[in-house]
Order: structure tokens, then C-alpha cells, then sequence
């Protein structure tokens, strides 16, 4: 039987690249099969090298090209995020807990739910299905669940995420507020890198209203890592807005302790996105937006709903 | 807290209605609560009739206004198959087993399986959750996944139907073949009834390549019972296509013993339809096409991918 890939979105984060390992194991437990295999669509992060050197497993191997093969989604499902070079008829599942903007011509297996992470849905699959979770997936999925969640602050997170985080840190004898610290510092260094990389750390295609909006975030424990590099940073989203027919680009950056965040727009978009946010400019950036965490409940819910 | 709404789609068949009253229990007993509602967007057809006769079930009330309803969906995902009034933002969640089309702003609950019935979908859940099945649904069960999958004729049938359909028969004592035949002999007495009531007897909306085409599909044990009607139908047929601007209406006409349909097509379409389906005018109909059974698998994929 010929394989099928499970693959995460482009420019993987952590929560993408536990899903895809976890949910491949996953499937091949209960499909009675191998053929499913993990794969990263990019370069992991620094946040997710750091969490599968810190407990010891190796990442799944990059696979940047999708075009015959057989793809089962994880964390993703809108076509912009997708592998390059996929047919639709390709795709055979998805797992997800995005918004969906879907559409394909044969009936294919979805597991949505509005939940904090992949990870988290992944792991109430295994227990539905009585599969028992491998020792060394346990930390990555916790790991996951507090990244994507920034650690229960999100207002994504939901008390299914809260559970599933406190049962697995009592499990594994891990304290998820100072492993979720942990992580989110290791994000930081992000913050030395080159400006396209930071940009492009965690960085989202979206249609909206027919036209292609990109939306970065950095998810930081303090500004002062990252405030004097706005400049450069707004640089490289103007060239790279013009280079691919972006209508405009965005870089939402939170900080995850004082739980709110600025926003870097490129020009053409920028009068609009401030107003949208009823803020204003300070500096390169807009003025401090207290509250503002989640770009899937509260930027990206803002564009599809008033752009 | 404020009622969720469980339906099917517009024109509802055995397994869009089964599925509202099964869905909106488990829900119910998932969630510890007794606000999920089921209900019908519009007339049951003569099959569906029968069966809650024939098993002294109550019929869901019709809810026919989707305006400031919070909305579960069963057994559809297409806008143009949805309650009228609804907006996207009051759809909490949905189970089905058709191809998607669909997108929101917000994440909510998917779970689609490739599988033959929706009613197959929320059995399984229900096993998943060792959630009982109350005595009275069961039986309900079965007739809407014999209905669907045309007593496993269908190429829509899987292995896991086929499971699960002789489980239940096995449990309630029923010989589901003969069960399964008495049903579909309920559905041919929509023969007798008034030309539109034929074609929206089970009828459906498809947006395919920015178009809106009609699919109708009667499933009978004999092509006798209709034949003399075709005339008048397809009349019906163009003036429904011109009054609500289709750009094609089609009936398929499937002998579900004999495992072969023919198709009746308003003129617009009809060459480009009879030349996709590889068949000639014969009537008013195109020839008899055998192996033609799944409107789902063969014939909206085939417009889908060709028109």
C-alpha cells in the first residue's frame, strides 16, 4: 500500500510538528497499518528545535513537495498553508482546530474542534480509541498543548486543554508553568536572528475576502528583546508584500506575560488594520494592545469580518 | 443557556432526519445537557414517513428559519443545502459524510467519515463515548444506513457499514435484507404523487464551478413505476430551472435491483450531461447506465471535476 504523509502547514510550529508525529502513530495503531508517515512542510522553529533536543526525540524528516502524494492534514486545512504542489483529490484526512476554508469533491475523515491545540484533540483521540499514547510522544504533546495555549493564557484555550495539560504535567512529574517559561524563552532567541527568519518563525497564508493577507506572530516574554530590529522587520515585509502579491502583511507581536501585543503593517494596509484595532502608531509599531493574544480568536475572526 | 438547533438539509431524507434525532441525544448526553433540539428543514418524503410509522417513532418538528438559531449540522456542510436565514457564525458544529465546501471565521466541531450514512458516523461516536443507544433509535439507525447505502449496494458502502448494519440487524432481530426492501418499496410509492413531489423528493443544491445545479435522485426496485411520468417531470423540471436560475437540473433515476440509473436532464445541459455519462437520448431520458448508483461518488465528483 502506497504511503500517505502527514503533514503539517508551512513554516511548522511546535504544535504542528507533534501533531504530525503523534497522529501518524496514531492512525497506524488504528488502521492496523505503517503506511502513515510524519513529515515537516519547512524548517522546525527555533521553539520546537529546542523542545525535541530538550527531551531527546528526533524531529520527522522535511518533505517539501506534495504533488503525488497521498496527504493526511494535521493543524491546517486552508489551501495557502498547504504543501506545495498538492492535488485536493490527494488529501485523505485532516485534523484541525482552525477555521475551515475547505473544499474538495470526495467525502475524505475530519476531526475538528475548537480546542487549543492539535495535540490536545489528538491525545482525546487516543483515548477514545484506547491507544496508548508512547512514552516519548507524552512531553512533546504537553509541550505542544502549552505553546499553542501560551501556557492556559489564549483565549483559544478551552477547560479540555486545561485538563489534558494538568493530567499530563501530573503524569510525566513536569510543572507545565515552569516547562511552558522554559519554552516560551527558547522562542525568544528567535530575537537574534536574521529579520527574515523572524518574520517568517510563525508566519500564516489567509484569503480574506479574495485577496492574500500574511500574518506573522512572535510570542515573547518581554519586548525589549526584539523593539530596536522593528525597522529591519518592516523592511522585509514591504519587499516581500510586493515580491508576492500579498494585499498586506502583518507581524503581531505578544507578550505573553503582560498578555497583550503590538502590530507591524505593512503600508498599504496599515491606517486600516490600526483603526480595525482601535489603536495607533508609536514608533514603527502600533501602541501596546492590552489583551490582543490570538490571532486565530481575535485578528484573523477581525479581517474575515470587517476588511 | 440558549437552545442549539440539530438539522439536516432542505429536502430530508431518512438519514438527515435520523441523524438530527440521534445527534441532538448524544450531544445531549456528551455535553451533560438538554439543549440540543433536532429538527427537520422541511417535509419528510414517503420513505422517511414509513419508517417512523413503521417503528412508532415521533417525527422531529419542522424548523424551517435558520435566523438567530444557534445551528448543529447533520448530513450536510453546503451552504445552498442549509435552513434559510442562518448565518455561519451561529453554526457550533457539524457531522457529516459528504464532500466539503465550507468556511467560517471561527473554529467549531467537525467530525466527517468517508462512510455510507451519517447514521454510521454518530454510532460509532456513540461507542466512542460509551454513551448507551436508547432502544427506540436503533432501529432507526438501521433503516437510515440501509437507506443511504442502498442495502450495501452503494459505492458509497464501506466495510464499516457493512459491520455495524449486521451488528444492529443482529441485535434487533431483523433481517435487514427484507428490511432494507420494505423500505425502498415505501420510497416507490412517490411515484404516485405529483411531478414536483417526485423531483424534490430527494433534491439537492451543488455550487460546481460557480454554477448552482439541482440534482434530484429517486431510488426504486422498478423503472416501470415512473417511466409514463418523465414527460411531466422534466417540464417541472425546466420551469424550475428558469424561475430559481440553475444552470441545470438533474434526475437520476436509479434501479437499485438491476444496479443501474438513467438520467433526465433540462436541455441546457443535457448533450454535455449524456456526453460525461458516456450515454445517448433514449425518450426523455438518456439510455439505461449500468453500475450508476451514488449520486455522492459518481455523478457529482464526475460535474465537479468535468463541467
Amino acid at each position: 500500500m502506497e504511503n500517505i504523509f502527514v503533514v503539517g502547514h508551512k513554516n511548522p510550529d511546535t504544535d504542528t510538528v507533534v501533531s504530525s508525529l503523534a497522529m501518524a502513530h496514531f492512525l497506524n495503531q488504528r488502521d492496523k497499518t505503517d503506511i502513515y508517515k510524519p513529515g515537516m512542510v519547512g524548517q522546525p522553529n527555533t521553539e520546537t528545535e529546542y523542545i525535541f533536543n530538550r527531551f531527546k526525540v528526533e524531529l520527522p524528516p522535511i518533505v517539501l513537495e506534495g504533488k503525488n502524494k497521498r496527504l493526511f492534514l494535521v493543524d491546517h486545512n486552508e489551501a495557502g498553508q498547504m504543501i506545495e504542489g498538492h492535488a485536493v483529490t490527494d488529501i485523505v484526512g485532516i485534523v484541525d482546530h482552525h477555521k475551515f476554508d475547505f473544499k474538495n469533491s470526495e467525502p475524505l475523515e475530519i476531526i475538528a474542534r475548537p480546542w487549543g491545540s492539535t495535540s490536545t484533540i489528538i491525545y482525546d483521540l487516543y483515548e477514545k480509541e484506547k491507544i496508548a499514547i508512547p512514552q516519548e510522544l507524552k512531553p512533546l504533546l504537553l509541550c505542544a498543548m502549552l505553546s499553542d495555549t501560551v501556557i492556559l493564557r489564549s483565549p483559544t484555550t478551552t477547560p479540555k486543554d486545561e485538563a489534558v495539560i494538568k493530567e499530563l504535567g501530573k503524569a510525566l512529574a513536569l510543572d507545565y508553568e515552569e516547562l511552558g517559561v522554559e519554552i516560551f524563552k527558547a522562542k525568544a532567541a528567535v530575537t537574534e536572528k536574521l529579520p527574515k527568519e523572524i518574520l517568517h518563525n510563525d508566519f500564516k497564508d489567509f484569503e480574506i475576502k479574495g485577496g492574500k493577507y500574511g500574518i506573522g506572530q512572535l510570542e515573547l516574554s518581554d519586548f525589549k528583546e526584539i523593539a530596536s530590529r522593528f525597522g529591519e522587520i518592516l523592511e522585509i515585509m514591504e519587499d516581500e508584500s510586493t515580491q508576492n502579491k500579498y494585499r498586506g502583511i502583518l507581524l503581531i507581536v505578544t507578550d505573553i506575560l503582560n498578555e497583550g501585543s503590538i502590530i507591524l503593517a505593512t503600508r498599504a494596509i496599515e491606517a486600516e488594520i490600526f483603526h480595525l484595532f482601535k489603536t495607533k502608531k508609536s514608533g514603527p509599531a502600533s501602541e501596546f494592545i492590552p489583551g490582543l493574544i490570538s490571532r486565530k480568536k481575535q485578528v484573523v475572526p477581525i479581517l474575515n469580518d470587517s476588511l
